[in-house]
């Protein structure tokens, strides 16, 4: 028997009508490229991006068209998310620092009909250009470009946003593809309304009316996780910093739109910190910021103690992925932690996290038995949930779940007794040594924990016994001295002793990706007779 | 084109699940029945609500089939919500102050096959059992029958609770019917997750895993308002009083479990006042409550004042109705509130608050057109959203919406330039004089704030010239001498003059329906044609 309730979509139009009509004088306050501050609100945003929608509809952009985005975070940015989405056109968000190669691979992969993008971006996209048959129009979002269109589209009356089935897609994003092509994950109306819901509440980023907003997370990072939905649905404040990431434009932003949240990944709170350091700023004093969310990376101990310590602010760790929407884990602590000593509070705030509603999670071994949540079971993290991708855009990769529907996130964590997520390694990068598993993240920030060592790489080489054992690389700090054997004697008092490398070898240099993180694969093939032959 | 996430229906089950695993030691504390405090947390709830679906099934229910409880708020009656959901079962919560003759109509109109009951309702089971031709079951929820069910049933680890559409049907309540049979609302599991995750966000119930929640607002009441779902989801603490609605045993239980939150009706807070005034008890030093959500009615401006002044609580009006779910609207303050004097704050929380994202609100005039949000115009309240009700069970009362969709909500309200909704009077009780509207409930408001009047009824009556005019009638306090010129003199200083009754009538009683309300329908029949033989 079915239930008698409204037959209703869950699309994206109808947040931003909510915020039209429920937050329409809550500023939204964009740094833009071209160095200026702007202040609009969700009257005008709303009305802007109407007006966009009714010139994409004349010039051919409807259900199911592709709109490409190389943009910061900007109102206009917004107002793109709003105008495409809400016609049931696909956004697709384009990270632009991929490679020229990643980048003409994507647009063409999308078959993107249109280009927005930021003005300084022209030179790129001068390069791109001839290499990307499907998009029809490119569009600079600036004044004679972009505001030329809005200007020359006058509001409709009887614009009303279009009503479609709720599976619709909504938007695009690629995987950054460091082992192969870039794989598209393509969002549904009813995953990011849900996404979205979730994300608000009180112990993930609890939004409210009261919240000032600043989104480090780009809008092209897997829809600045979920934010600016969260601010239609909620009325909270939204500040975007436009290209400017840099210590001080930041600090800033946090002083005069005196922001409560900040979401963004460990990268940019370092560079906060150094600015702070140089120019001597007193967070506390200046600042009103209440909670940091760190994701994409985790985040080191010292930061969660200084957000802490010096701003009165929780670092909140979030862990998810593209595929995920991106939201699978936060971590905030438990009611039975408020009484901690602060170091063991820091403790916790280091894992990943709790599994958000909606989102199931399991750890698996090699044969996919299911493992406790002990703290120490490591195991292959699978998740599922109606945020998390069934299959990637055009069936790239084929089948991608399991029998039971979870997707497999690359990953090898533990899950303690309160359900509390620590990633261990990803999972093509654990050392599979006798049927044991050894992490290499371990194993590296061991390593780079040694005074003499700048950088560490630690993989999984192929050995005639024990399968695999841990091969180490090490690059010096200028002018430090360090042995093999000062190397092994140091990680020998701190790890297991099956844990300790075979090899370690100085290198001058470390293969590094396009997104900053070493290139293992590389050092895979390169290294992988080191200890056959010994 | 469709999105490619993972197709995973809304399932109730799912937030038990939730719960079980990441909430599994939270309390959920009941006072019985039987008057002894019972503690349990997720764990056990989980366990329990499986065995008893286990023993469900066995006895024929299944998808579809109809479950009937007259039960109070506890454990059991949770494990009950839980168990036939689950299944795709549908539980029927049955209001036990309804008149044995609507009793008997809902469970037959129903057709419960199995019907719950709490101990103390045997002498009213007994009296109705033999009109229930449907119920092949009857279950009292004690220790002789239920837990013995309970206790024959042991735990099977092959049980999972199924997967179905989630457009199902879950739980089924009807309105109070104060004109005619009451009618079902059968909410879907769609709607009860959806409205769920809505009311747990910050500037709505704001749940966490911080929150120890005071269920006064009854489980047969519109599903306790969606919080036993938002208590799973979260990891908040549950406070359940069972058939104590005392002021003495409110009090104790806020006091005892750390109450951070209690929704009830404004009736219960009046009586935990009066506890407080007869003991001289010390609400701020005794409690911690942050928030008292009063439904049903409106909350009167001195009870805003008392829960601030007195608990440091902010009283949060919410209004709803069976219809949807309930939740429509609830009245926060907003940011630009926040440095008002103390009685312009009262004043905003008088009103009935700011439409909850999900919902649609407008106001109509008699034509249908829709009014402005200037909180002048007063209109028909219509409602649209995928928690509100497309029709009733079993199609009664015919088709309820109209063109574009929308509910009408029977109530007359304003809805001022922030958004929010003032009930201004329900539209059956509206009193149309020439084309303007005039609010039955402000003149009797007005009334009563006349010392020497105790009661007041004002009904819409037929007149020549004006289509209707007010007819007001009076109950005087003991003792008092009020008398008509009186009563015209205190009224032309207090209200416009085109609203001054036509008549004013002093009687000894009113007639009230069974929920406590002045039977109005029964009044304008009496009086129908006091003004047209004047």
């Amino acid at each position: 028997m079915l239930g008698q309730m409204q037959d209703q979509p869950l699309l994206i139009s109808s947040m931003l009508e909510h915020a039209e009509r429920y937050h329409p004088d809550v500023d939204i306050v964009s740094h833009t490229v071209e160095g200026t501050v702007h202040r609009t609100n969700w009257r005008d945003l709303g009305a802007r991006s109407r007006r966009l929608a009714a010139w994409l509809v004349r010039n051919g952009v409807g259900q199911g068209s592709m709109v490409g985005t190389l943009a910061w975070n900007t109102h206009r940015h917004l107002e793109l998310y709003f105008a495409v989405m809400g016609l049931g056109a696909v956004l697709h968000t384009i990270n632009p620092r991929l490679s020229p190669e990643h980048l003409s691979f994507i647009i063409n992969d999308a078959e993107d009909s249109m280009l927005f993008y930021d003005a300084n971006f022209a030179p790129l996209v001068a390069q791109l250009k001839d290499g990307l048959p499907t998009v029809q129009r490119f569009c600079a979002l600036n004044a004679d470009d972009y505001e030329s269109i809005l200007a020359a589209t006058p509001e409709d009356p009887l614009f009303r946003w279009p009503k479609f089935d709720e599976r619709s897609a909504s938007s695009l994003c690629y995987t950054s593809g460091t082992t192969g092509n870039p794989k598209g994950v393509l969002y549904s109306h009813r995953s990011t309304v849900l996404h979205s819901m979730m994300v608000g509440m009180p112990d993930l980023m609890n939004a409210s009316a009261n919240s000032s907003l600043l989104l480090v997370v780009p809008l092209f990072h897997v829809n600045a996780w979920g934010l600016p939905y969260v601010a239609a649905m909620t009325g909270a404040k939204l500040v975007l910093p436009g290209p400017h990431l840099d210590g001080n434009s930041i600090y800033q932003m946090m002083k005069n739109e005196r922001v409560t949240f900040a979401a963004g990944v460990p990268t940019v709170w370092q560079m906060l910190f150094q600015h702070i350091d140089a120019k001597g700023l007193d967070p506390r004093a200046d600042l009103c910021l209440r909670t940091a969310v760190a994701g994409g990376s985790a985040a080191p101990r010292a930061m969660i103690e200084r957000f802490d310590r010096e701003f009165g602010a929780f670092l909140l760790h979030a862990w998810g992925m593209t595929e995920m929407s991106p939201l699978g884990v936060v971590c905030q602590l438990l009611p039975k932690h408020a009484n901690l000593p602060a170091e063991q509070r820091y403790d916790i705030q280091m894992k990943q996290g709790r599994a958000v509603y909606g989102v199931q999670l399991r750890i698996v071994d090699e044969d996919g038995a299911i493992l406790p949540h002990d703290g120490v079971a490591r195991g292959r993290l699978m998740v599922s949930g109606p945020w998390i991708v069934d299959r990637y855009f055009k069936g790239a990769g084929g089948d991608i779940l399991d029998a039971d529907g979870f997707f497999d996130t690359g990953d090898v964590a533990t899950i303690d007794a309160d359900g509390y997520l620590t990633l261990v390694d990803r999972s093509k990068d654990v050392i599979k040594s006798g049927g044991e598993w050894i992490s290499s993240i371990d194993l590296e920030n061991t390593a780079v924990s040694h005074p003499g060592i700048a950088l560490a790489a630690v993989i999984g080489v192929a050995h005639a016994k024990w399968q695999e054992r841990p091969l180490m690389l090490c690059v010096k700090k200028p002018g430090a001295s360090v042995t093999r054997e000062d190397m092994l004697a140091f990680l020998s008092s701190r790890v297991a002793k099956w844990w300790l490398p075979d090899e370690v070898l100085f290198v001058d240099t470390l293969p590094m990706t396009a997104t900053g993180k070493i290139y293992k694969l590389g050092l895979r093939q390169q290294y992988k007779d080191a200890l056959l032959s010994a």
